[in-house]
């Protein structure tokens, strides 16, 4: 059999560890030059096959390539962009096809979450009927965790890791300064339709700190929430509330739409964390300060979950030999072997069973007051989070690579996306 | 000369490393039982000095003190509690003494900025003419870096190499992103009246990432930071903006006070950030993401600069050591020695210079157009963020210390602050 190329595209929001799936997929190319002449990256994701801006990973050294592994954010850039369904728009997928076959490309290795899924997916079954097989291979990455099947997903450990850490630390600072000053503490975390994000703050409850967690999979009942924070402040001095950007209200509409306005009567785009924070202070009279972590929280590489870089790279290099093996339409998920101590290995999925399919909080995993975490679910995060992984640093910052990122040379004609 | 008490407290907001300054002078102190014999903690500051409400650190071991080197926040509780001026409150200064000398303290540590660097001299003026000397010796410490004086103060570094390593990770997620989705990333920081810790933003420039800081120093001019930014956004494709809660318009107003009004009419209570993210949107279309790091960012101490705990460490252990020389009225400074390779060794200030002295910024710290940092700040602030000093993790959380903090059995009556 003789060597193919390789495309490899970073797809939907970015993480502390998608990278260091790159990273397993460049390095375990490059061990089998016999099967995978050169991994060809798409410059901004799959917009960069579309349009045929495809990089040249060859021209990066073996260094830069291993950098990979503790540099955050997506090295040949991500893009938020949604091939429509095969009966919308066949025609990109047909283009897709087109550059793989202009390009020698046999293998297709995908780094998202649920959409590229789904695009991995139709791109496989595509690409046959179109007598250009090409072996999909999804590589599993959201800082969500609402990917099926697998355990967990990489990215998800480390932001996880990031907001325990960060609630702890301002839990710490509040308790310093609640006697005269701030009583209450609010956090905004990101995750817009499951709360696994926002479950992370309830791992500071072991530490001895009140901690009130706003779910999206909770209805948001203000009367309870304002009466449990008081409690918290009565009995405790002060109070955390790690509030999820996907709260809302019984009425479907989010804690951050509040209609706010600015002086010019423009519709203000606010975060969640004011509006609980305010609604605390008027309710209760208690100072408050509230943070936003946005993107933060899942770049902070520096404060990486050593277990999610090592289940990042090992989904990138699974993708790789599993693509080597001959499978198709697949996914590597992480498959949890055993609690304690934690023992996970690498599994593997069929595309057709992940794509499109989110997963959500089990019910189980919240207390029955809806404000915290169970028992379970401690179990389930705490491996998640386990072991430091530090990049290393340089004049006080860490030393994050930026890759040359050389184009490879056109031989299609333009595409309009 | 026998052994006399030690008290000390820790004053105003807390930071990554004011326990750090607490360890040097416990540790310090427990060197020298012929002349310390024990050092009372305020509980929750000053205030805890005034009610009498003394905490016995003696009751901690050994390792529980060593403990404090890595732990954020305020072991014993800070205040935010201003003591009046002589003539105004002489009450309170008069009950201090009382307090010292029913505990036979003899010497007073008090760990704080501008504020408790007065207080700290007033108290040692006072105890002189009540005829009960007390030798009063200021610990510096404000994240705001504003003490004069002192090259720097204990509690900004960590903040800085914070808000630097911070603002660049979150760079690196834009830059994935910026080709279909956020160009413009917006991070509020600390600093209401100096623009010390935005300048720690400007630091990333030099890892080539586009960037522009409103400092509180410069008057906000809407029409040329937007110019800016666009600017950036057209030659990079993002553009990061690093915004002081300081930042304000010609006429003194603070960008954060938009007179945004909620659904009901209530005024609401915003931060910059989401104001300029949205003037920026308005004026250019461009998609945005912001973040509001707040207690976060002088919380951090998982992400610490060593050079900032060397430096707290130290200044907690000479306070003591200059009290035992004799000293009175005085403050441990940071002298900065050589700049290439850094050097630095520990100074000496009098009080009557410190107290009531903020020190901004100077303009030659800041770029020609506003919105940057000079090569001379940026020699300034890149030893300060210099060093790692991890803290202890465990089950993939630091693992922070939080102390008894038993009570000193009183022996006054009451007190009405």
């Amino acid at each position: 059999m003789s060597a193919k190329n390789a495309f490899y595209a970073q797809s939907g929001g970015v993480t502390a560890v998608i990278n260091a799936s790159a990273c397993g997929v460049i390095e375990t190319a490059r061990r089998h030059p016999d099967r995978i002449a050169n991994v060809y990256a798409g410059r901004n994701g799959i917009i960069g096959a579309l349009t045929e801006d495809l990089i040249d990973t060859s021209q990066e050294s073996d260094e830069a390539i291993a950098a990979l592994r503790y540099t955050p954010s997506g090295a040949f850039g991500s893009c938020r962009y949604k091939l429509k369904s095969l009966e919308a728009n066949r025609r990109e997928y047909e283009r897709l096809i087109e550059v793989f076959k202009a390009h020698d490309i046999g293998y297709f290795f995908y780094n998202g979450g649920g959409d590229s899924a789904d695009t991995c997916y139709k791109v496989s079954q595509l690409s046959e009927s179109l007598g250009y097989p090409v072996q999909a291979i999804h590589v599993p990455k959201t800082v969500d965790n609402d990917l099926p099947i697998t355990d967990n997903c990489p990215g998800f450990g480390s932001v996880a890791k990031y907001i325990a850490t960060s609630a702890l630390e301002a839990s710490y600072d509040v308790r310093s300064m609640a006697k005269t000053s701030t009583k209450v503490f609010v956090l905004e975390v990101m995750g817009r339709h499951a709360g696994w994000i926002a479950a992370a703050g309830g791992l500071i409850e072991d530490h001895d700190i009140p901690v009130l967690i706003l779910f999206p999979e909770i209805e948001f009942d203000q009367a309870r929430f304002l009466a449990a924070v008081k409690a918290k402040v009565e009995q405790h001095g002060y109070c955390t509330v790690v509030v999820s950007e996907g709260a809302k209200y019984p009425d479907g509409r989010f804690l951050a739409e509040q209609g706010t306005r600015d002086a010019f009567g423009h519709a203000q785009l606010g975060g969640a964390a004011p509006v609980v924070a305010n609604m605390v202070k008027d309710a209760t009279g208690y100072k408050f300060h509230w943070a936003v972590a946005d993107y933060l929280q899942r770049a902070a590489r520096h404060l990486a979950s050593k277990t999610d870089v090592e289940q990042a790279y090992a989904m990138g290099r699974a993708a790789v030999e599993f693509a080597l093996a001959g499978h198709n339409a697949v996914m590597p998920t992480v498959k949890r072997t055993s609690n304690d101590p934690y023992a996970w290995e690498v599994g593997e999925a069929p595309l057709s069973q992940v794509a499109n399919v989110e997963k959500f909080m089990p019910r189980e995993f919240i207390s029955e007051d809806g404000f915290g975490i169970t028992a379970a679910c401690k179990q389930y995060l705490i491996p998640l989070i386990q072991g430091e992984d530090y990049p290393p640093f340089e004049h006080g910052l860490p030393k994050y690579v930026t890759l040359k990122n050389a184009p490879v040379e056109r031989k299609l004609g333009a595409f309009e996306l």
